[in-house]
């Protein structure tokens, strides 16, 4: 399949992509939902408003004249693949010419993408973030625990996983305030007040709930993939000194809920079903307890995306030179899929709605130059990373901007969400 | 302050209270904002409609006609004073006589409550659930880890809390079904699936917070009043078993997030007030640390409310029984105050919402009749209570109803929340 505009072998958005967003043009009053394709983004709502996306489908609603993508999610899985097929029928070079071969069409309803302003894609009603990654429990387990006592008793048994919060989640390329809070760095003194010294990303993949379920109702396993509407790279920023002193016993608050940025693009769940691998077997053959069976998912259970993550520092900046790769990794890595999340999440009644977040906790791969957060990175601080021009970063700075990217690759063209990237801030004090 | 409208001492909604809610009455269609008063509800959208709440500092909106009352909360305090004002000027036997002495108003102005259905008053943005209570910190953590290391190091510094689930968050009278989920009931055995065994309760004041701040920005402990709209009484119902499986190391989850019930009336803030009681010092004359500077607040720090819990099972039910008493607790035990957590949860920047839910966490009292939780009460169970026709209960049946009550007693009227109360169903399994 190929598209009528000229979409480049590395753009992360060709016409098998077509992810959903919120964004608002210069030229037109409110916001609105598009689709990315190429440099471009479709604006959907235009092309509702001409009668052109006029689907059984979407039973009379009208969707795409909106702030968020909830209400488009809520109509369920058939409306989102008659969608999809529908602009993959109008952006082919060979599907339906109403838009390929409409001059004025195309000039007003194909803005690029450097014009116009991303929002957050949908309302969250609530944010949930998992700890799928086993190297990741590991790693973090041995700094804080021991290499003995890495692993809890019950992390290959079930997707371990916490509540969030949904007020502070922010879309890409909005600044972080570096954020303050109590610690106590020395535990023979009392805790100190201050801005955070130990400032971290996260590494994430969020999915996004598209239908949830009612209250005392369960998602299995087999439907869960029906109810995913897609997913965002998600930087889940950290402050480690402050988590460190508040999470025990009820695990981290203040340490997080300060921000976590999402890409404005939602990769739909249907792009990346063709970049599925097998994950790490839970089965007992390889020494891993088989799951019970409300989690057992049919493989495979994992997505090949290669991720990025890069560190512009505010010198580099001045200095006009391109971020700086510091880690790389891959969502194989994941123990636990979002499947499982879901069916695990909802196994007690716990109801979802259209918008929810589900982060998979950080992604960090076998390697130390794969890991997902500076904890991992530079373990604990002991192994600074060397930067350009002689720098070097144990945490985040004042002026840094982290980039995280991340895609799959197809024959010939490639599966992306673009970049999820912000710049730290000084704390207000 | 007297009204014209008859109300008994022992009723909970006297004119110094009139706490807010939603309601929808049988003869007009759709919700709206009335405040309890003696046994009935005065309908506000329809005192609205007749322009009679014409007052400046609603700055024009029409916020009573309404399914929930965020926009009212996100006028502000000073809006929230003159409403207040207005209705006990309406509702007082010597004030404005509009509605007093205008017998067809009353007629459909005042509803009985008994025949009116009630709402969930807010939408809850997100829900935060704190610890604040250092008899039940105590207890849990000398259940869990000993009395030696029954409060942890962090517990006299900060108000630990962890985010709760907004959408599962109910109005009383909603049935609560019996959660399913994973369990290991025995160390060294694999983990189960099934109802919980250990279904609990947890006795908790709910602040709501009005006006919020933006992100990045922090509510100061001497502005944090003024955020707050108002209070409810909260049921945080507890699975135990899936609770002590899932929760290391990063806290509740499923044992917490299948439903949380809140009463559905929201006592405001400035009619608790009078009730102002000094709390536990927190001062190092009595061994405890002094709060940093952004926690130490002036007294008095606590509210004088007496709280009660009842239990009803099928069989007390079915003999026509009222309600057995298992519980007398105050939530002047409460160490860590409303005013403190929301300037604890903001320090770090995160923002709140119009409605954002902040639990108390389970108020226990010094002695084992004033405990907040069966966990505690029956102390994990070893000590069942002793119920009516010679019924025991170590933990919820299925068919046992759950009821709290609280109130402030004033000098012949007392300013109360009426109940949060349901049902426990079976499991959908």
């Amino acid at each position: 399949m190929r598209s009528f505009i000229d979409v480049p072998e590395d753009s992360h958005f060709p016409i098998q992509n077509l992810p959903f967003g919120v964004f608002t043009r210069s030229d037109v009053h409110g916001p609105r939902i598009g689709v990315a394709i190429g440099d471009n983004v479709l604006d959907l709502a235009l092309l509702e408003e001409m009668g052109l996306l006029d689907l059984p489908e979407l039973k009379q609603t009208f969707p795409f004249k909106s702030e968020t993508l909830n209400a488009f999610m809520g109509l369920g899985r058939p409306s989102w693949r008659a969608v999809r097929a529908r602009l993959q029928d109008l952006l082919s070079d060979d599907g339906d010419p109403a838009l390929r071969e409409n001059a004025e069409l195309r000039e007003n309803a194909l803005v690029p993408q450097s014009a116009v302003t991303m929002h957050l894609p949908m309302e969250i009603g609530d944010y949930t973030d998992f700890y799928a990654s086993r190297q990741h429990a590991t790693n973090v387990g041995t700094m804080f625990r021991g290499a003995d006592n890495a692993l809890m008793p019950n992390w290959l048994h079930l997707p371990v996983g916490y509540h969030g919060r949904a007020s502070s989640v922010v879309v890409s390329g909005t600044d972080i305030i570096r954020p303050t809070g109590q610690t106590r760095p020395n535990d023979d003194e009392p805790p100190v007040y201050g801005p955070t010294r130990l400032l971290d990303m996260e590494l994430e993949l969020g999915a996004v709930v598209g239908t949830g379920n009612p209250l005392g109702s369960s998602i299995t396993i087999e439907k869960a993939g029906e109810h995913i509407f897609g997913f965002v790279l998600l930087n889940d920023w950290s402050a480690r000194d402050i988590q460190k002193w508040e999470y025990v016993p009820l695990g981290p608050f203040l340490g997080k809920n300060f921000a976590s940025s999402i890409s404005p693009w939602v990769v739909p769940y249907d792009a990346l079903v063709p970049f599925r691998v097998d994950g790490e077997p839970q089965t007992p053959e390889v020494g891993n307890p088989e799951p019970l069976p409300y989690l057992r998912q049919q493989e495979p259970r994992c997505l090949n995306l290669e991720l990025d993550v890069l560190l512009e520092t505010t010198k580099m900046r001045e200095d006009g030179m391109q971020p700086h790769p510091i880690s790389k990794s891959n969502t194989r890595y994941l123990y636990w899929s979002p499947e499982q999340q879901l069916a695990h999440h909802t196994v007690n009644g716990c109801n979802m709605r259209p918008g929810d977040l589900l982060g998979s906790g950080t992604i960090s791969g076998d390697t130390p130059d794969s890991y997902g957060s500076l904890l991992e990175l530079t373990w604990r601080g002991s192994n600074p990373l060397a930067m350009p021009f002689g720098e070097e970063r144990k945490f985040l700075q004042d002026g840094d901007r982290l980039v995280m990217t991340g895609y799959a690759q197809g024959d010939g063209f490639r599966v992306g969400f673009g970049e999820v990237e912000g710049k730290v801030l000084p704390a207000n004090m």
